[in-house]
């Protein structure tokens, strides 16, 4: 394919921390570009933030059913390829419903949507509809997290026994939400914009997902315990999960907002029967694998010592240290990779993709149901929804 | 008081690793010194023992019960001051009531009884008695320890919202107590001589410790849930607790046996209100210390930025590091205080003693009694006696 | 200014690592985007590269002395705005002039020249054209080394008195450069190419100017001995340097290619009266600072608690790593700003932009003079020249 | 041997830290015990450090050479066997060639002397009397040096290229020499007492001798760089060095007292053709070792990963973490092995000792002479006498 792939995005006007990631994680690497959005649910902020982003003027939009309706009459030539969606949760699903309709592939924010029933329709959806479906878990972008997953998955550490996932955070210690400015936190402690859960669906989405992907077990059972600390909040702004996953290995999954003076901390421990990972997403280039019968190692990006699904997942020498941005790059590469194949009009098999797809949107849905439930009940275990 | 203090010592004869912890540790600052013991529950190994420690031959005794009534019967200018109890936890118990009867103060390992009835039944035996009793709960003797205590509970940080603590080990992650020589293994894997737990009794109970030592808050519920990972095995070598506390703290605790490559990593992490500390035991001259409102510091022992209690606590400049002997030495040093005060005749208030007691024993007996009674309930929360 | 600058290549055709970074870097905050080049000497090469690059071939040319010409034919509204020199050493020169002469700005890779005669021949001939001109010392991109600027710069450290940098490689540790397919090995090993050093012109060279850039003084006398450890190798692969610097500070800077296992271990700590700054590459998000009178600090990329200079080099909320190419890219956000408001027709003082200039080209070829005519002098001190 | 060994003390009263250092490291092992002192140059300052250690007051003598004389005159069931040295610099070699004629193994603390010269009688001495003397080079005493030392030397790392040892502190950061309190800093910056150096003198020397103990190469040539950074002092406070090693090998070493912030920061790197270690004194119970074909290795004391040398000076098991007193307590205990094996009349050779000798002592005061000598010289290269 000889051209670059058009996106159109939906949110992320300026000023909003993610749309900005989105826009350079898609273009970092010379295969997307960026021809049209509706940046905000206001039309004239949309063309203001269409504007700074150097977009004409006709390619940026009050709304994105305008934007879905205008764009699959263009030329082919011109049209975009697929939409990114990366505004709060509630906007989720209809977004993507529409875009799917539309005959638009779709990226989309995580959490895919506000319950698990409407995940289920929008996975429906995708298999109807055959478009690309590319549910943005970042952190599963992280080379050395495609390490340690060859390593769990790939046999030499024998089964998985238990798992220990964290991501703290310090952001809403206080209540910040109160302060205007601070759009990010207004919406995601509002139940009518974030869902059943923000902590929980924030992050400790991030975290189940990322212990599934790593060690391809599922969370079969789990015990919540979510808290709202601070006075005059509605939703959790931490919890702790016991967890029960496939084959008998146990678990522990903690998120918090309230972690004062951590910044994005998530962390993830894997103790299988004769080595252990750990890997920490503020210090991503390094995964500390430990053996029962030798010293222990630290496996680094980009040097010869890891494997191939790591390797593919770099753009620079060992020691040039590649963070959070270029991860989330590994997304849209994939999608990227995966799309061109599609148009150029070879099948696609979007379940064996190297990037998250609606099945993660539905699994992390399921999990959220599940914790939200737990909380409230006298019961030990509260199964997850396979 | 111009002699040193004279300790007998019951079990931890040549091979037994603590028992030799227990000497170094004592004897560090000069302050006590090692006059008797039994070493062992053979008179013949006991007696070996007693040899290669240089002990006069008859000093070194067959039983704890021979060496209470002979060594109650020497001239005072001789007799032991105080015994120290390194045995397995079956042991503790028996020997603890017979040392207070004889006469004498008691030094013991941890966890201090097989059952909460018998802890509190010694501790009804100390109060009556009026003797010492020193329960080793080493890790509180690091001065970073002492320093994350007086932080948290000085005020500046407000109230503390959650815990986060872990004891992982790997060293049983194969089921090595089949192999003759691992001592340790074979007892702490032994319901007879290790008690209702392995895990959990063995580490979980420096967790808890540790938890209510830095908050100064109790475990009122908790929920946990215990596996028995090696096949074989009867009593468990892995356990997650999830924990309320006083004041509406929550928490997590996790001890493991299992998790390969980890040595004796005991970690802690309480998040209060404005501020965070941090301390890694593998690294016990650090102290994290995070911040809502300024950059994170790194407080390090026997520098002039950390408080009285740290201060107190050690014997080398800044930057020559303490480690597990001296933080168990601490333990000895705070005891001998103690003592030497008590046998120069003025008024101890135990209490107020900078060293655990049979009152940290009882906490221990009741959370590891709850621990146990909650992983086999079907309820989520199980009270902790208090 | 409503539109991206448009930037064309010279060098770095598809395969080499350098072309691919400064491609990312340059495109990264959608300022620029790359319209033509030259990338390869070999006409062929560089079409076959612009082709994967995605653009229109007749904007793919055969040499940069073609690039220049035909560019400068072009419409104003179509022609590039300013070239990138990523080639070899020995080309820069030329090219540079070359470019400047034909009425383009330049951004160009270090070391600037193959001489201090050529670098001060080029600086010359910037202040003739009053063109920008930009040297990629990408390190001094990095946030926390603006906040290490501040900081040492700022007063509240007092004087300056030791400086130690170091920047250990190990790629060279072996004679790779036997091997065709190691490209950048065989030219910067060749003194044609490379200049009269390999080590200390690759990475010496970004020692001195992170030393220089950090503390705000010049090396003024300098002790070098350089070594060739790998046999039938001409050029240096290691080199120790002891440094003077002005108003009294010491230094010492090793910069090595052979540091077996060391991937891109650039660090620097600069000691003065009250506080030290520490910062190393590899982990780039984190600024230890240590103080006379209080405990030492983490200081961390996007926190609230660094300042101005770092803010204002940060894409992301604290916590999500930036790395290696973001600030590279923070190099090209401060020319794009700089060229933009140039060709805005405003006012620009080249000497008080936020990227390296030609000043930095000529510091560094001065440096590199004195340490090849110290490697080989009797004499200890050998003066830099201004 | 069924008895503690007898040690006496010259130096190290109550207050003075590597006094009581001494005394914890040389009984930690319950192998020796300190028997007699002469603590103090003044006799009432000797007995009130002598009463406040227990020691009966006949034991506690007013001068070295007193207690030599009465020492010598007990039975040999009582007379000390040994004495240690732990005055300042210039009373080291006076003592020791006392204690060595009236009969007495000696261990001294570094620099031996205060001149070559010295050194040099002193070792002749040792030759003639054939008693035991020990250096404390008490770094060299850590597990993970000696795991160190048996990597680089053992060949599988091939030939030593580069070596890097520094050892920052900040202690003498300001001029507290001038505060009467401060008793080692005014010692050790007054020339009559510290020598011809301060820096080098005190930890220049570790450097040094931790270089040469690793790889067991010599360093034979030099070019020093001495600095007094803080106003009115007379010697050194840092000091930079380029070593050139037998073999080929090239070096740096560094050394001050006027790094702000660091507390106790020895470490060293060595490079060798196929692989690196590097050691950091702060956190000495890991060593990374960096292969040139495999992943990066954190060696651990304690651990099975470790070689004999290593596990041969440990005391706990692994995650238990042994720090300063237990390295320093390592030279003591091979210092007790070896003599017990000559007390036994059995045949020593001191040379094939763990622990540092007069050889050591040599060494170390032809280095140091050397880097005087080199610091005022116009050469570059300065050789070290052998």
């Amino acid at each position: 394919m000889n051209r670059k792939l058009r996106m159109g995005m939906i949110g992320g006007g300026i000023g909003a921390f993610i749309g900005n990631v989105h826009r350079i994680a898609a273009q970092m690497d010379g295969k997307i570009e960026l021809v049209c959005g509706a940046f905000s649910s206001t039309p004239e902020k949309s063309k203001e933030s269409g504007k700074q982003l150097l977009l004409p003027n006709n390619r940026v939009y009050g709304s994105y059913k305008e934007m879905f309706q205008k764009e699959a009459k263009l030329p082919a030539d011109q049209r975009m390829d697929f939409v990114t969606i990366v505004t709060p949760n509630n906007v989720h699903y209809d977004a993507a419903m529409s875009a799917l309709s539309a005959g638009f592939h779709v990226v989309c924010d995580k959490p895919m949507t506000m319950t698990l029933a409407e995940a289920k329709r929008l996975q429906t959806k995708v298999k109807q509809t055959k478009q690309l479906f590319c549910l943005t878990h970042n952190y599963t972008g992280y080379p050395m997290v495609k390490e340690a997953r060859s390593l769990v998955r790939g046999g030499q550490m024998g089964r998985v026994r238990k798992v220990v996932v964290e991501y703290p955070q310090g952001w809403l210690a206080d209540r910040i939400e109160r302060n205007n400015r601070q759009k990010q936190a207004i919406w995601r402690t509002d139940p009518k914009k974030a869902g059943s859960s923000c902590c929980m669906g924030d992050i400790g989405s991030h975290c189940e997902n990322l212990a599934e992907y790593v060690t391809g077990l599922n969370i079969s059972e789990l015990c919540s315990d979510l808290t709202t600390f601070v006075k005059g909040r509605i939703l959790d702004d931490d919890g702790s999960v016991l967890l029960r996953m496939q084959g008998g290995a146990k678990g522990i999954l903690w998120a918090s907002q309230i972690a004062v003076g951590q910044e994005n901390s998530l962390n993830i421990r894997v103790y299988c029967e004769k080595g252990t990972i750990e890997w920490h997403q503020e210090e991503p280039n390094t995964l500390i694998v430990r053996w029962a019968h030798k010293a222990p190692e630290m496996r680094r990006t980009s040097t010869a010592f890891v494997g191939k699904a790591a390797t593919n997942n770099v753009r620079t020498p060992a020691g040039h240290p590649e963070g959070f941005l270029e991860a989330f790059g590994n997304i849209y590469k994939a999608f990227a990779q995966t799309l061109e194949k599609k148009l150029n009009g070879k099948k696609v098999d979007e379940s064996k993709a190297d990037y998250p797809t609606v099945t993660s949107g539905v699994r992390g849905m399921a999990f959220l149901e599940a914790v939200v439930k737990s909380n409230t009940s006298k019961n030990k275990w509260v199964r997850v929804s396979k």
